[in-house]
């Protein structure tokens, strides 16, 4: 049964964030993330493919000249899938304990992606992406996230405010803080991480307890974002009690 | 004076790599890099601004209108620098000694400009790129690397012949090797990454001499290449000698 002009006019629209918030759903394109959130057990609540897909799970067979219709790609794939925006709230306290990982205005999608990815990998407790932050929901930041996306525990919420209560170790990174190299034993700490640009916004930077700096020894002012972060994050794991 | 048109011709050629080759040259746009390039005293060997340009660098003064045509973008910057493209030749023996990070076949020209940038923070002694790198005298590169290229010693050369006779360890991120984080000092070093979607090449992988593995605490399949090169680098820094 051909999708009604309503339906292809619905995934159209969800290309855009307002649409994607007012109508609490969000898509996702492509043989490869589609399946690796799949395989992840992401719930899925509308799958939409062609007779080119080689995925198995139940989904709603469309033509080629359907797919391009609903796709937001010049060149569409094999499939798109619907999930539900789900936004997490974050309890009270929650940051107090574990490791979280908190960006501050990361508005790079790609980076936002890979930030989830580096998470995931040290297995961080949870995500916290201040609101002006790259759109969780967005296709690039899933994309760049390779699956990490449906693993990770991810929140939206202001920053400052978050980190005023908060007990645990707020790390930073700055150009003359402790060394990373010596970081203590840490069970529970929040790694904030601001953007490439423009650095921690001032209110986040006056909640960090523990300035951290990653030893330089040539030429460069800087480092990426997610490399800081990634750097940082296996800096505490490999410092934490196992 | 206005730019002839075999000026004009001849500069926007040089968005394509054969004629990059050809001529040996190539070409920067942007206030930031031309800057950051001008700053660490690469040496351009032409200069073509708008007035709105605020660098001092003496420049051939160019309309709006003549930007628009020798640009490569489709919104021009007020600055436009050409330089040499300097192929180095790598000396036999040279990975023997310090540290040198060793690309094979990393295709997408942000992630090599991360990598130059990285091996410029950590102030490794060169970068080799496989021939089938992203060209490392492109603009994608080049803005990547934040300035790092005009500090970076980089070579272009096969690279599992040139790690053939290498007497420094060779360093390969696996995920069945050594933890990254009990490598021994090591004054040489080659660190060897391959590319997102493949990996390391057959012929390069067999040059490894030590697999080292970034321990994985989460459900993550891999890490970004540049992030992986990242952490180890952080890790042979850690350890070094000072």
């Amino acid at each position: 049964m051909p999708l009604t002009k309503a339906e292809v006019a619905r995934l159209r629209s969800l290309q855009e964030k307002k649409h994607r918030e007012t109508l609490g759903l969000f898509v996702v394109e492509g043989e490869k993330v589609v399946g690796e959130l799949l395989s992840a057990g992401f719930p899925f609540t509308e799958l939409y493919a062609t007779e080119a897909w080689t995925g198995v799970a139940p989904a709603t067979r469309v033509s080629d000249a359907e797919m391009a219709r609903i796709s937001h790609y010049p060149t569409p794939s094999s499939v798109l899938a619907v999930g539900q925006l789900a936004r997490r709230p974050l309890a009270p306290g929650a940051i107090d304990r574990g490791l979280t990982l908190a960006l501050d205005g990361i508005q790079d999608p790609g980076n936002v992606g890979t930030l989830l990815r580096i998470a995931d990998w040290f297995a961080f407790d949870r995500v916290v992406l201040s609101p002006d932050c790259a759109d969780l929901f967005s296709q690039k930041v899933i994309n760049a996230s390779m699956g990490s996306f449906a693993r990770v525990v991810a929140h939206t919420a202001p920053l400052a405010e978050t980190l005023a209560g908060c007990t645990a170790p707020v790390l930073g990174c700055d150009l003359h803080g402790d060394d990373v190299h010596a970081l203590p034993s840490l069970q529970d700490a929040v790694v904030v991480i601001g953007s490439e640009g423009r650095g921690l916004s001032a209110a986040v930077a006056a909640r960090v307890t523990r300035r951290v700096t990653i030893p330089k020894f040539g030429g460069a002012e800087s480092l990426n974002a997610a490399v800081a972060a990634a750097i940082v994050c296996d800096n505490l794991r490999r410092t934490a009690p196992r």
